[in-house]
Order: structure tokens, then C-alpha cells, then sequence
């Protein structure tokens, strides 16, 4: 069964809104809400007194009428007087000015009374909805770190400096960071500070250090509450919505071990011509996570509100991108939110039961959409191909200030995505000390930061086809350039060396296409692979084969179609195919009717349209 | 009689000046100029200690010179003693960042110890000088909200949660904010807090309420001094300078009632190509507020200062920008400033005495203009065509994190506007309440938030043409979304409904013009103007005609033109005509000379010049 | 002997590597290093607790190897135990928030306890190096006013008013800085504030007389390390390293006085396709502070890493620009640094030993260039032609709220220099009462500030031909307009009076270029160079004539060309001839093998290339 819902907020409504919505949920063959979301300042009134009546009452009534509950622990929003009584709550930005409380996740992550208040909330509601029949998850937060990602408050650098001494020596801590620089040498861990508002570039060892243990306390108030639930519900399924795209405040492969279902919320752009390619990605990036189906916790109806220019989904578009989300292997599809809101930030998102009620194209999509996906069940398929993700990498690479601020992770991570998607190669993401068995190919878009070059020679040696992208090798997990020269502990497995690297005044072209940054590669006992210059190179290593590409091409389709063999389906741009083990998902995301070949069938597609074909 | 003078602000400049001034204000028929606007540091040296002597003989030697004074306040920027003294004086930002003492307009609107210090001030200054022959208005402060047009300090946060108070139980706040959603739910006012530096978007009720608030508490600052003022002389005329074009902070229709004579100040960019129409947009606007002539009590000579970018203005141009004041219904051409300043932050705004003395092109057209002026009298003409104008509505409808950042009030009303402008067909400006008998015509730009049904349809009931724009009928008047839906009072008036509304990701085009918004209406009782789409519809209603625009068009001629019978008078762009009661004022406001036939006439102009025509 | 070497910061390294560093410096040519740069965290590990043991073994080492050693005070950067320790250290920003630890020179220039520390380290280094072989020079900290060129703290502020209180009663103050406009006036020192944040255009004399009391404040850092050292070793000549192009916080020309060689950082933008003309400027300049030769302190062997996009330099382009600097009279060629890092903030920036060693194409430029250097010697030449540049004219036109934010002084010293340097006209800088004999001409691009007329007046008259450029002869040293109208006071040497001027709303064009400015002159005596309208001016006065060219062109070549008779040597754009006394340099900045023709003779000369020819 597909999950099939939406974020449930009714507080905002009167209980005759509720009676209309429980007749219209089921009309839509909603079978989930998240509720409780943003409950806090009505379930607790004020310090330490609890009001859960009209939880109580919604809990009974989605029960009655059939409808699980994703349940919230209501700790993404704390109350204005817990803001006002405690000012150690709000969060300091790095000029050490207080962020207010007023909109939304204003809250320092290592407040000490944010987290007292918050604990107890989650302590009194699982006691009270543990055996409640409704209660099919639980939901943890809600979009950590999606407004307050960092925090440079007294308290956390107390407890980065806490962080830090259980780690290291406070000599260690000037190694890594390479004190001896600029006169930063530390005699006492209490001479560290956060990153703060500084006069020039700050030691990028300690903003890296800093982003660590940011990323590491918020998933301390996460574990914080898993610890509480597990204790009494140890068989309720615990999940929270992870951000999408380009989120990257916070470390999710780290935190999905303690994850049972991993959900997220998408919310592509659509003025961006390339984010169903985008959205694609994220979807096999939280597939991969754990191995396993996702949810698909949030996704707008149809226009979100806060971002600068917001036009409305095409007719049938939000159709298309809920079945891509089942076609990448998602388990459910949920949005934000059931009923439009008429007051507050987000009036102008749009609902399930958008502001001008049910007698709307709107509306009768997302009914639609619901008969539909009750018939449908998970896509499972297999991929030849991996694509090495890790979070680390991005943020030294990102933080290092280095030689072009151009040099982007997930950009790099797209365009070597791109062309798997476009060709219709399945791909899977796989992460530090991963199994690869089973990978024909292993790609490396970029490894700036390198772990362990025994993962990726091990992997070569066995019979594994590595290919790795440009300006890789440079550092250690410190931040540390490697003192026997870039890429030097991969040299055998490349057969290449290094003189330098270098981002291209203008950009370059050969006969692969056109290059921004290029690699300056000696050739040991690698080959190149086009005669003109030494850009790619290949290299026998133990049973396998390794490719270095030293060049960020604008589109890397030609040097990968070369060394790639693994087949693809071939469709126009904007027709994307997936092939399940049961079944086969052909998706349009073109605004033009479509006529495809597939298996000697012709299939017309409408713009926005997509088709399921039994295998 | 027409006013013709400047700010005078001889305390920059030794008394043979003051003797020099009084020649060649003589020589340019200058009759009133604006005292004292930033004297209170003169006035009062210490706390307490007054010293009036400079004042008392500038005020004697004005009047033995026959001209008359508009007497500032001096409340426009205080002494840096009492900044020093009273930090309450001083604001604060959004970031709680004190805004510090140094330039001008430097104090905090709720600030008890400004308050406090400006009114006795002003108690004094009334005493002082009620009786003195000289004295012909007064000038309270200057410029309101030009610089600081809102504080977030503890004292404004104490006031607003009064002011709240006085108009709302808490439960009302909460209802009206929508502070169910993002669980921001209050429990006493102590909870409530500015808008201040947040993480994410704050409520925008809470926004709204706060613009009203400091747009009151600045009210309350006028209002203050007018008590005061009319205790002891009720029968001399009071004003205040309003800003010109897109001054959003403050409501100066609700400000109108308490003005005895408008006035504002204009200062065009000499690089927009239509100023000169966004300028007559004001003017008409200032004619509106007491449907009264007005004060054009600012302008330059030439260039001014503060831009990027200053250049001159062209010969005739500051001439030409005059007459259009006098043309749109003015009563007074004042200049800022007399004399420019040798030192300071303005020193390169123009004064009609400029830098290099009297023998420039500049001191000549400005004396020329002074014997023009003394012979004219004010233009008096009637509109048919009215354009609804609310203050409200535009914070309401740019204050939403909503469809599209692009929808700015002022550009919609200006896309109307100079429709009408550039017809030459008058206009007149009306807000809430205000009687509509006598206009055939009623131009609603946009009517995001609607206060009252009624007054538009009770228009359109007995016998008016209105036509309204697009994103309309959203909102009442506590920013919440009516939950009948769009346009759901209007509905009949317009005989529509609307299925939701769309910013376009790119403009379309139909053969009305270019496009960047489409409302999705249905038609019920009305037809559509053109067969391709349903864009935009006609409605009878009771004895009147309802038409509904559902786009933004870039040029909204076209659609006008058919639905709006009023006729004017076409010449080519740049060319202006206004017919008086009495007289005719031609402008042309291209750099070339014109000759243009009118009533059977052959009429030449120069670039920049204009004529005078008696009726 | 020219001087060849780096910043040598050893800290960063263990000792095996400091003695392959010897190594590779002697086969380097190296003869001195910058050392200490940054020790004082490793000095001073406690406050008052002194550790000079790795120095004293690295001056021995650099000693032994026949180094020598330009020993830096280590007042760069305070260590983080001193930051934490005393708050007062940190600076603050205009709105008050502290600049953090954490990177580098975060020091208040006002700070006591720097100070106090600061002193303390410099009088140990003193007294314990003063007789060491190796010390060959000092530098006193280092690049000051790179990050922290201004800061705001209440300790600035009780400077700033003793500073003016030395200088002037408060009604000078109030005088100078025209406190009658907008109600400025002060009544005791103690109510005058820094120009910190203000709602409007701060006082323009208040940021003058700031930034002059900020640029004596870091001034007054810098002579009390003089005057220590000056007390122990008063034979050991004295440098610190000035900041390149467009350094604008301090009066270089005011410190020149009290260094015994000036020194500078070079860094041109390998993006910008002139910047070694601008480079060649400020050599030009650092020549002409104090009339002698100037080391180029640090240059990059290769690419930085502090720009958004850091292209490697071309072969040979190092060598290139080493070049130039002792072809404009230069006598050392340093770099920054010698090993690259291996961690922290510049790990990117190349040092001349670069992380993948020196079997790379870099070193071995490097170890080529020294061989090179160590056959060359000083090169002396003649201008007859002066550029007159100074500071407090740049401050002032820049700070003024005044006619176009364009008028950017430093652009226009380029504008005018950039035609000598194309035409490879050797030119000197002079500045405030430097002797102009022998100069032909005096170029004065811009005097918007005029301290003293008579000495412009005087060099015509004796004989000089004075050529000034536009927006001339404004204000005087406190920045007030002159009361008698622009130019007033040299009225009779240029023979024009001027109307106004005028930032055009776009370019205009005669047959002298394209022009964005436009003085409007009146011609007295003086005659207009071309018939079409007058915007150059010709005037024999005295002795000499004078030009003034009340236009900004985006080209002077035409009209320089017309007046100016020195004639110099036409190559193609990007070839550049410097003719000393004994050698002449020829020098190709184009990517281009080229072949020039030279005193009768066919010169090849590579892209990127050069020659030096014996005259």
C-alpha cells in the first residue's frame, strides 16, 4: 500500500472543517496524515501545564474515519512565552545578533531549556498516544536546520569546546587546523570560539570542525527524542522529514542508521528547466540512504508561496512528479498541505483543498491522484552503477578557501547524475565504507577529501571500474593537503601524477567539449584517452580499470558514453524511464504530447503525462 | 496668489549674507520660505536652556522684507546632547543594532525622552512667535519616515503591545494572525514582540499590524505638535512635507484630515524616463488627499546629491517640472534649498542660489521663473474618471509571502495610471469612503484586501462603470483569505469566479497585449471582451458596468481604450495637456522642440518648455 | 644586489623539512626571508611568558646558510589567549557588532592591552636580536589595514575626540564640518561619535577627519615599534609591507617619512586584461614616496586562493612580472610564501615550493628566475613628466553624498597614467609640496581638494606646463566649498571660470573621444583647444601653461597626445619599454609571440616573455 496524505493542521479550523475534511479525506483515499506538527504552544499553555483535549479529539476522529496518524512530536516550533522566558532559547547569527522569535524553528540547538521543555513534551506524549490505534509513525521535528542551520551562541561554543576535548588533545586541534598559520595556536581549549563574524577568511580546519559538530548537535536532539520513544513504543516506526535538494547543514547519512523510514520533502523549482533531473536525484540519494523505500513526506499541491516568483504546476504536473517519486522506489506520497491555510506565512502555499474549495482543477487532480495511487505499489529495480556521495567532501570542499568558488558539490554530483538519468541508467548512491559488491561502476564526481583510498583501490583491484572527477586527492579528513602531493595515494591506482590544478580563465573545448577547470596530469602508466591533451586518462589496475577525468566538463556525456558500457533506454530530453521489476514507469516532463517507441509499442504521453506499463 | 520660495537655512551663513539673501530672494519674487526646519540644535544648546536670538532676528528681517514664513517645528533632528543623554532616543533596526547620532532623523517615534524634549520645544517656539506678523504657516517636522521609518526597540515593542490591546483581546490577536499555523499561538501580550530579525518568514499579520502601529506612532508625533499648535493658533494653517512617489511607511490619507495644507516634496529621477508621468501621479495623489490645491514644497533647482548618480537637469527642465505642479492644481513652488551649502552632507544638492553665485545659467531661470510665477494663479479642472488608492491594501498585498515579489502596488497603480496620464484625461484619487458621485469612471488597480464590498458595488448599483484588477478579492481587512473564496463578495457584481491565480513563468501574449499574470476565472453572468481567452469580462449590474481585468498587461491601452469612453486629448508621449477652468497648460516634456495643432492652433515648444493658454 | 626570497614561516613545518628548505633555497639563489610574520602566538605562549627558542634556532639556521633575515616585530596577529583575555583587543564594525578572533589582524588600533603586549614582544625581540648576523632588516607587522582598516569601539571614539580636541576648539569643529545644517551642532567633544551606523549620509567632515585620525591611529602602531627599534639598532633599516592597488585606508605618502625602504604586496587580478599597467602604476608609485628603490615584499609564485576564481598564471608570467618590478626600480623581488601550506586558510595560495614539490613546472620557474636575479642590478632613470597624487583628495572626493558615485579617484590617476605607460613615457608621482623641478609637466587627474593653490600657480609661472583634469579646485582641506565659486582660486592660471559641472546622463562624444563628465567652462583668457565646444582649455600664465580638460574621457590618449610634447616609444598594446642608465627592459604581457623592433634591431621576444638589453 502507498501512503497517500498530507501535513494536517486543524488547529486552524473549527470543528465543523474537520467533519468536512474527514469526508473529503476519504473521497481522496487519504489513508495518513502527519499531525501535531506545529501543536506545541496548544499543548502545553504554559510551563509544565498540558491541554491534549483537542489532540485527543483528532487522534479519535482520524481513527474513526480510517485515517493513520503520522505523529508529531510537535517540537519544531516552540511557544512564544518559552522564547520570552528563556532567552538562552533564540539563536545567535555570527554577528551574535539574537534571531527572534516571530516565524518559525527559532531555537538554539544546544539550549539547555529548549531542550528540557521539549524532552518532557515527548516524554507526555508518547505516554499518552503509545497505544492510541491510530498511531501508525512517528514523526520526529519537522525540516531540521531548513531556517536555523547554525548557531554561534555562548552555549554552543561551550559545547563545541566540550565537543572538541573528548575528541582531541588541544595539541591535536592545532595539528588539524594548522595553527601555526597566522599566529591561531590554542594553549586551552577555552580560547576557541566559533567562527564568527571575523576580519579575514576564518581557519576553514575550524569552520569545518564547526559544521561537524553542528550538524552532530542537532542530530543529538534528534537521537534525544528516538531515545524517549523507543522506550515506550519500540515497535512504532520513527521518520522525520529531511530537507531536499541541496541541503546541506546536516550529515543525512550519519543520521539514517537511526532512522526506520526515511521521508523528505520536495519542492523543485519551476522556473529551473532541469528540476525534474534535480528532483530525480534527491529521490535515489534517499532511497540509497538505507537501501529501502522513502516517503515522499512533502510536495505542494500545486504553487509554493516563498520563493520569489511562484507559478502555479502545470495541468497534471504534480501527477507526473508524485508517480516519479514511486518510479525512483518511494512508498509514499504525501503533501504539504491538506487544506489551504487562510491566514499566517503560508496562505498562498497552495492545499489539497485549495481556498477556492473542491470545485477546482486543483482539487479534482489531487482526488484523482488518490484513486490512482491506491492501486499502485512500490517500484524495486537494481542498479549497476554507484555514485560516491559524502557530506564531508562537500562541506571542505566548499569551505576551503580555495581556487574558485565556482567548484560546487552538488553541482559536480549532478552533472555526472545527469547523464545517468538522461540515458535512463538506474543509479544508486553509496557512502563511506559502503559495500560495492555488485557495482559495475563506481563514480566519484569529486573526491577533494579523501577517507581511505583503500575503498576505492580495493574496489579497482577486485575487477571494479572507477571513475573519478577533477581536483580529487587533495586532502585528508582534517583538511590536510596530503604532504606527498596531490593524489598521491591513489597513484598507482590511476598510474597518473599531478603538477597542478587550475580553473580556466575562459572556458576550453576539445573534442570531448567544453572544459572550466582543468587538471594539469602527468601520464605514469596511464593511458590518455583522446590524443589532443592528457584530460582523461585510463589505467589497468589488479582485475579492474580506472578512469580519471580531469576536467569539469560542461556536459559529460561524450567522455562517459566512451568509457561507460552499461546500456541505457534512449528517449528525447524530458522522457524519463524506469523499469521496476514488475512494472515499467515512462514519465513526461515535457509540455508537448509525445508519441515513444517502447518494446515495439507506441505510447502517446500527454505533456505532464506518464503511463505504467505491467512488464 | 501663487507661493514661491525654498528651506532657508541662514544658520549655515554669516548676517551679510542674510542681507545678500533678502536682495535676490526680492529680485526672484520669492513671498515665503521654510524656517528653522533644523534649528533645535540652536535653540535649546543645553536641556532646558533655550536661546531664540538668531530666530527672532531672521523672523524681524524676513517680515521688513515682505516675506512670509513657513515655520518649522525643528523637531526633524535633534541635538546630539540629547542622543547622548537619553539613548532611548536613538533607534534600533531589525537586528537590534542601535542606528547611531550623526546624520539627521535619528530618533526612536516612541521614544519618551524625545517626546518629551520636542514638545516643550515646540510649546516655546508657539509661545514665542504667535503673534510675530511674519509668521504664515507651520511646518511641523520635516519629512517623516524619510530615514527612519521604523524602530524595533523594547519601547516600541511596549507601545505596540499597547496599542494592540486598546483595539484586541488577545484571543482576537490570534484570530487575526492566524497564530494557530507555525504554532504561534500567544497568551498575553507580554508574549508579542516586533517584527525583528527572524529565521523564516514572520507572520504577516503580525507585519501588517506592525506597519499600522508605527505608521499611528509616527502620527501621534504630528498629531502631538498640532495640539499643541492649535492651543494657541487655530487660525494659522498647518502642514507637514509629505515624500513623493512610493513613500510606503506611513498613511497619509489618514494623516490628511489633520493637515490644514498638503505639501510634499519631488525630487524626479532625471534618469527614469517617465518621471515626469510618475511626478503628475503624485501630484494628482496630493490634489486628492483634501481634494485641495497643494504645496509642491520641495523640489531642485537642479541636481541633487544623494542618487548614485546626479546629473543636471536639462535648461527649462526645472521650469517646465513647475508649471506641471501648477497644471496638476498646485498652489505653491518651493525649492529645497535656498542657498546650497558650502559644507555637509548636501553640499552638492543645487540651492536657486548656486555654488558659483548669481551669474550662472541656473540663479537666472530660477529668478525668470519667480516673475513667471508671481503672474499665475491655480488651475482648477474637473475629472470623471477616479482611481481607487489604499495604503492598507499595498502593505497588505507586498507584506505577504505570496505569489509573486513583483506584484508592487505603486507599478500596478502607475500601469493604470498613465494610461489616463498619457490621454490626458484627468484623474482623481480616491480612498476608502470617499464619495464617488460625479466619476463615470471608478479604476481599482488592485483590490487584494477588500475593506467593503459595498462601496464598490453600490457604485456599480446605481449607474457606475468599474473596473478592477487582477489578484483581487483575496483578503479583508486582518489579511485573511475570504473563506468563500476569491473575489466571493464581488461575485456578482463582476459575474465571475475565479478557479486560482497564476504569475506566469514567462509573459504570453493574446491580442490585447503582453501578459505577466493571469487570473483563472470562470464566467457566470459575464462575457469575456475577447473570444480567445477569458481574460478579461464585462458585467451588468444593477444600472452600472463591472469589468474585470485578470491580467497584468505591460501596456494596458489597448483594453482602455475600449472600455473606457472618456475622451482626452492625444498628442505624442512626452507632450501633456491640462485644461483648466481658465487656462490651458501645454508641456513638453521631450528634448525636442515640438509644434502641435490645439483648438485650431499651430503651437511651437521648445525642448522642455511649455505654454500658458487662456481658455 | 637584488633581494630574492619569501615569507618563511617555518612554524608550519618540522625541522627535517626547514633544512631541505636551506637546500633548496641556496639552489634557489635565495639571499633573504621575511621571518616571524606571525610568531607571536608561539613567542608569548602565556601573557608575559616569553619562548624565543625555535627563532633563535631558526636565525642561526638561516645564518648558517648564508640568509639573511628581514625579522618581523610579530604584531600582525595576537595570539587568542590575548583576544579572550582582554575584549577591548577586538574591533567593532559600524554597527557596533565585535569582529571575532579567528583569522588574522583582529586588532582595535586603539586597544591599550594590544598595545601594551604589542610593545612588550617588540622590545624582547629587540634587545634579543639586536646583534644576531642574520638580522639584515626589520619589518614592523604586517600588510596593516588589509581586514581592519577601521573600527568603531568606544576606545576609538575617546581617541578620536582627543585627536580632535588637539587640533581644533569645538567650534572649529563645528565650523569645518558645517554642524548648522541638519542641527549638527556639538557643544563638548564628548557628544561626537564615530560615523557609525546612521539613518542618513553621516557628516562628510566627520569621515574625513575619521579617516585621518584612523589612518594616524594605525600610523601611530607603526612609529611606536619605530621608535623602540630605532633605540636598540638605529643602523637597521626599517620597512613594513605597504598593500597594492587601490589601498585606500592609509596615507602611504604620510608614513614614507619615517620607513627606511618601502616595501609593497603585489597581487594583480589575473582576470582583469590591464592589470599590469596598473601593476606598473604602483611601482611607479612606491618609487616616488620616497623618491628611491622599493622591494616588491610579496608576490604570488603562482595563483591565490582569496579570489572567487583563481586562475593559475601563465608560464613565464611570473618571471614576467618580476621583471617589471626592477624595470620600474625595483630592488628585490620577494614572494609569499616560500613552501605552500599544507593547512589552513591559504593552503591554496602557491608558495615557491608547491605541495606536489619540485619536480613541478613552478619550482622550477622559481629556481630559474633566482639565477636570473642574481645577475642583475637597479635600474635608474629620468621623468621629466609628474602625476600629482593625494591622499586626502581621494578621501574626500570619494566620501562626499555628491554629484556621481563614479568619480572614483584612484580610476582616474589610471585613466591619465595609463597614457605615459602606454607610450612608455617614464612618469614620477610627487604629492603635497614635493619639489617639481625638472618635471616638464605636472598631471594633476584630479583636484577636487585643493590644499594650496599657489603651488600649482607657482610651477606655471616659473615656467612648468600644468595640466589638470576635471571636477577641480572644489573644497579645501576641512572639505568646504570655496565661497567664491569652483576654481576660484585659480581662476588666473587657467584662465576659465567654471558654471557648474555635470555628470552626463549618458557619454557624449567630440572629436577628442567619448566622454560620462562635463565642466561647464567659461573662457576668460584662456582658448579652447578644439572649436566644437570648450572642454579643454589652453592659458599661458607666467612662464608656463596651463590645461584643463573639464571632461572625463574614456580615453585621454587624443587629447594628451595634443598637448603633452615628451615624447616616448610607441609599441603595440602589451609590449612595454622601460630605458634605465645602463640597461633598458622590454617586457611582452601578451599571449603572443612577438617580434619588435628596437634601436635597428629584429627582438623576438616569447608570450610572456622579455628582454634586457645592455644600452
Amino acid at each position: 500500500m502507498i501512503l497517500y496524505g498530507a501535513d494536517y493542521n486543524p488547529e486552524q479550523w473549527s470543528k465543523d472543517i474537520w467533519l468536512e475534511d474527514m469526508m473529503l479525506m476519504k473521497e481522496c483515499h487519504v489513508n495518513m496524515v502527519n499531525l501535531n506538527i506545529f501543536g506545541w504552544s496548544i499543548l502545553e499553555p504554559e510551563e509544565g501545564i498540558y491541554d491534549f483535549s483537542m489532540l485527543d479529539e483528532l487522534m479519535d476522529l482520524l481513527h474513526d474515519n480510517g485515517i493513520g496518524v503520522d505523529l508529531a512530536t510537535a517540537t519544531a516550533a516552540q511557544p512564544a512565552w518559552l522564547s520570552m522566558k528563556y532567552i538562552d532559547v533564540l539563536p545567535m547569527d555570527k554577528y551574535m545578533n539574537t534571531v527572534w522569535h516571530g516565524s518559525r524553528q527559532t531555537y538554539c540547538p544546544n539550549s539547555k531549556n529548549y531542550k528540557k521543555r521539549a524532552h518532557e513534551l515527548v516524554r507526555r506524549l508518547v505516554n499518552r498516544y503509545r497505544k492510541h490505534p491510530a498511531l501508525k509513525m512517528w514523526h520526529i521535528n519537522n525540516e531540521y536546520s531548513d531556517h536555523t542551520s547554525i548557531c554561534y551562541c555562548d552555549a554552543c561554543a561551550d559545547g563545541f569546546r566540550q565537543w572538541l576535548s573528548d575528541k582531541y588533545s588541544i595539541e591535536e586541534v592545532n595539528e588539524r587546523w594548522g595553527t601555526a598559520f597566522w599566529s591561531q595556536r590554542y594553549y586551552h581549549f577555552s580560547e576557541i570560539i566559533p567562527p564568527r563574524n571575523t576580519a579575514a577568511d576564518p581557519n576553514p580546519g575550524l569552520v569545518l570542525d564547526y559544521t561537524r559538530y553542528m550538524s552532530e548537535s542537532v542530530r543529538k536532539l534528534y537521537m534525544d527524542e528516538v531515545d524517549i520513544i523507543k522506550e515506550f513504543t519500540p515497535d512504532i516506526p520513527i521518520t522525520t522529514n529531511f530537507m531536499g535538494n541541496d541541503n546541506k547543514p546536516l550529515d543525512y547519512h550519519r543520521w539514517s542508521e537511526n532512522i526506520d523510514v526515511i521521508s523528505w520533502d520536495s519542492y523543485p523549482d519551476p522556473l529551473d528547466s532541469r528540476s525534474y533531473m534535480k528532483n530525480a536525484l534527491t529521490h535515489d540519494l534517499m532511497r540509497s540512504y538505507k537501501k529501502a523505500p522513502f516517503i515522499l513526506m512533502e510536495q505542494a499541491p500545486n504553487q509554493v508561496n516563498w520563493r520569489s516568483k511562484n507559478p502555479n504546476k502545470e495541468p497534471n504536473e504534480m501527477t507526473l512528479y508524485s508517480m516519479q517519486c514511486l518510479a525512483h522506489g518511494g512508498k509514499g506520497i504525501m503533501f504539504f498541505q491538506w487544506r489551504q491555510s487562510l491566514k499566517g506565512a503560508e496562505k498562498f502555499h497552495s492545499g489539497m483543498v485549495p481556498h477556492n474549495g473542491t470545485d477546482t482543477k486543483m482539487y479534482k487532480e489531487v482526488r484523482a491522484l488518490g484513486e490512482l495511487v491506491s492501486e499502485l505499489d512500490v517500484n524495486v529495480f537494481d542498479s549497476k552503477v554507484a555514485i560516491y556521495f559524502d557530506y564531508d567532501n562537500w562541506w571542505a570542499l566548499e569551505y576551503a578557501p580555495g581556487p574558485s568558488s565556482e567548484m560546487k558539490y552538488m553541482d559536480i554530483v549532478r552533472e555526472y547524475y545527469s547523464y545517468f538519468y538522461d540515458n535512463n541508467i538506474p543509479v544508486d548512491f553509496v557512502f563511506k565504507n559502503d559495500s560495492l559488491d555488485g557495482y559495475e561502476y563506481l563514480i566519484v564526481p569529486n573526491a577533494y577529501m579523501i577517507h581511505d583510498s583503500n575503498y576505492f583501490s580495493d574496489y579497482v583491484q577486485k575487477g571494479g571500474n572507477l571513475i573519478m572527477g577533477a581536483f580529487s586527492g587533495i586532502v585528508d579528513e582534517s583538511d590536510t593537503v596530503f604532504k606527498d602531493g596531490y593524489m598521491s595515494s591513489l597513484k598507482e591506482v590511476f598510474g597518473i601524477s599531478i603538477d597542478s590544478y587550475n580553473v580556466l580563465k575562459a572556458p576550453k573545448a576539445n573534442k570531448l567539449g567544453t572544459y572550466m577547470w582543468q587538471d594539469d596530469i602527468i601520464c605514469n602508466e596511464a593511458h590518455k584517452i583522446i590524443e589532443e591533451n592528457v584530460i582523461v586518462t585510463k589505467n589497468h589496475y589488479g582485475k579492474g580499470m580506472s578512469y580519471y577525468i580531469g576536467a569539469r566538463f560542461e556536459d559529460f556525456s561524450q567522455i562517459l558514453s566512451q568509457i561507460v558500457s552499461v546500456k541505457g533506454i534512449n528517449f528525447e530530453e524530458g522522457i524519463s524511464v524506469r523499469v521496476g521489476n514488475k512494472q515499467t514507469y515512462i514519465l513526461n516532463f515535457t509540455d508537448n504530447q509525445k508519441c515513444i517507441d517502447f518494446k515495439n509499442m507506441k505510447i502517446d504521453i500527454k505533456p505532464y503525462g506518464f503511463v505504467v506499463i505491467d512488464n
